[in-house]
């Protein structure tokens, strides 16, 4: 029997690039595998686990004998044609902040709560933010067994997480910068250095130089001074893990790396939790790898963990005076487990549940 | 009246030179400068307020007639010669880790605990860590008013403070990857390209590169997996503000920038707290200034903040779900502030003392 059929919308964009690199290196279970794209990429060819596929244009028609539709597409795209699909009879499974937090759509993460899943009464299920997705495997796996109370994170996020524009910008400004030693050394001297170099800041995706430099702000600023980002590691993380009452207080901040996001994460639960317990807790699930010996500096680092599928742990440790609390650094590639991986596994599970 | 005699001993190191700006750049209150290094550089000469000083090598006569001697040097050379130049009256003031935790050394911040460096049983007065400095202004001043009582923080900190070869190497691995865009994009190949341009990590003050990446560890590895870094953010807050059952938790992450440490803070007080009137105190301080207005784009980064003495404070708000709770984003340059000008300040209040 053919297994369900499946689009994938914003083929060729970042994270649709990423996905089909997914599709063809995981088992192929499906029926038709169907590429959408706008009108400008449309007709473009993709392999597809050894065929040619040609990518078709965005439209109703495109949906016909879909079952399964994967939307890495921007918010209002997916706001326009997500329900579009699912009238259709379509599963969306949307990677945008379109639906996110609409209370008839499930939010989910395979490894914390595939059977949210299963209820979907819009046809559309929504796939987190790649900064809350970091934490999500590690933090469930804790919570089923000793209960989180507060999470107090920081993020240390790629550029990557801003599209292609990101990584591009971090590559002109660090080819910049190599020219001149001096950069950054002094106030304003990046700025300097790239504007000698024909950079300027205004055609940045950035205010300041993200080169040799930190930017405490990703996303847009909301009520009480949060950005949009750290809303919705506080929001996404409570409604993934179902604890409605979930102390959440995050700082998210932009560091000169290309892929994958790391977090300094400071997890109270409501039960004594032991080091050594927690660290079998997480070395049994299976997409979280421990890399914690730092006495021989085994930590994960964004470097080694960009182009990989778990998220990794290290640094474990007892905070010394908070009780009942972890510190723990997290690092997981944000284009993948981050965002395409983790839509794709969710089309998985419908796809199980189909069949 | 001629003020106080003056020495400055490591004048020819990463500190000792930034240590020599501040000295030329401040009121000369001293009577003689003296310049001490070890023998390697003893016979340079140095420009002190217009005149060329040559530096005279680190000995037991070296110190005589010398009032107050700032030690920027590593800790087991203050260990040895601060004790010696206490012994003849000399006022240490010390900027290694060496006796920052001893019982009868005061830990001082001058905007936070002057009155700490009137008492010097052992003649010595020991300078904070440079990542505990950076917040030590800021958090002093909220701390009179509304009394602190938990502290979560995670820092994005720079190479320097490494020291100089912190600097080149993040220098050479920038110049390594601007020449593979691809560097960084997926897992080691940072390093390879760091190989491929004759840059071995064996020869590296890290493990992993540092260019394009974040490394969650600085110092050596402690009892229960913290730091050392950490820990002393850890004691070194507690001695400098007097609180002595201070909750601290700190993870402490190395960044690809050069100068400036910053810090993602989570502060709780013993009662409520305004954002309006924790942003008005911040405001009196003659050493903090506010650049909070994200939505203008304005917020402290280290590059800006760099060779600036100030510590820079935004992103100030209330957490949503912790009482009595603001996070905030401190930086300062960790060169000055956190390390040599604070030192100098320490050492102008014990002129007048002396006065």
């Amino acid at each position: 029997m053919a297994g369900p059929n499946l689009a994938l919308v914003g083929a060729t964009g970042a994270v649709g690039t990423v996905m089909v690199d997914i599709i063809n290196s995981r088992e192929n279970i499906w029926g038709e595998i169907r590429l959408i794209a706008s009108a400008r990429s449309a007709g473009k060819q993709i392999e597809i686990h050894g065929e040619m596929v040609t990518v078709v244009e965005l439209s109703e028609e495109a949906f016909k004998g879909i079952d399964i539709a994967l939307f890495d597409v921007p918010d209002e795209v997916s706001e326009h044609w997500g329900p579009i699909a699912a009238a259709q009879g379509v599963v969306v499974v949307d990677n945008s902040a379109a639906f996110r937090m609409n209370p008839e759509v499930p939010l989910v993460v395979p490894e914390v709560n595939p059977e949210m899943a299963k209820s979907r009464p819009l046809g559309i299920i929504a796939n987190p933010n790649c900064t809350t997705l970091t934490m999500m495997a590690a933090l469930g796996a804790l919570h089923r067994k000793w209960q989180l109370t507060e999470l107090v994170v920081a993020s240390y996020q790629a550029v990557s997480g801003a599209g292609a524009a990101g990584i591009d910008q971090l590559t002109a400004e660090t080819s910049a910068v190599a020219q001149n030693p001096e950069a950054g050394l002094t106030s304003d001297s990046v700025s300097k250095t790239l504007s000698s170099q024909g950079l300027e800041q205004s055609d940045s995706l950035w205010p300041v130089p993200i080169a040799l430099n930190v930017i405490p702000l990703a996303g847009s600023v909301k009520e009480g001074g949060h950005s949009s980002e750290e809303l919705k590691v506080r929001n996404e993380s409570r409604k993934i893990l179902g604890i409605k009452d979930l102390k959440v207080s995050a700082t998210c901040v932009r560091v000169p790396v290309q892929v994958s996001h790391s977090l300094a994460v400071h997890a109270t639960f409501a039960s004594d939790i032991a080091v050594a317990d927690a660290r079998a807790e997480l070395e049994k699930q299976p997409t979280v790898v421990m890399m914690d010996d730092p006495q021989n500096n085994v930590f994960p680092t964004p470097a080694f963990v960009a182009g990989q599928d778990p998220t990794f742990v290290g640094r474990l440790r007892q905070s010394l005076d908070f009780p009942n609390t972890l510190e723990l650094f997290v690092v997981g590639d944000n284009l993948r487990k981050g965002a395409a991986l983790n839509t794709y596994e969710i089309a998985e599970l419908v796809a199980a549940e189909l069949a």
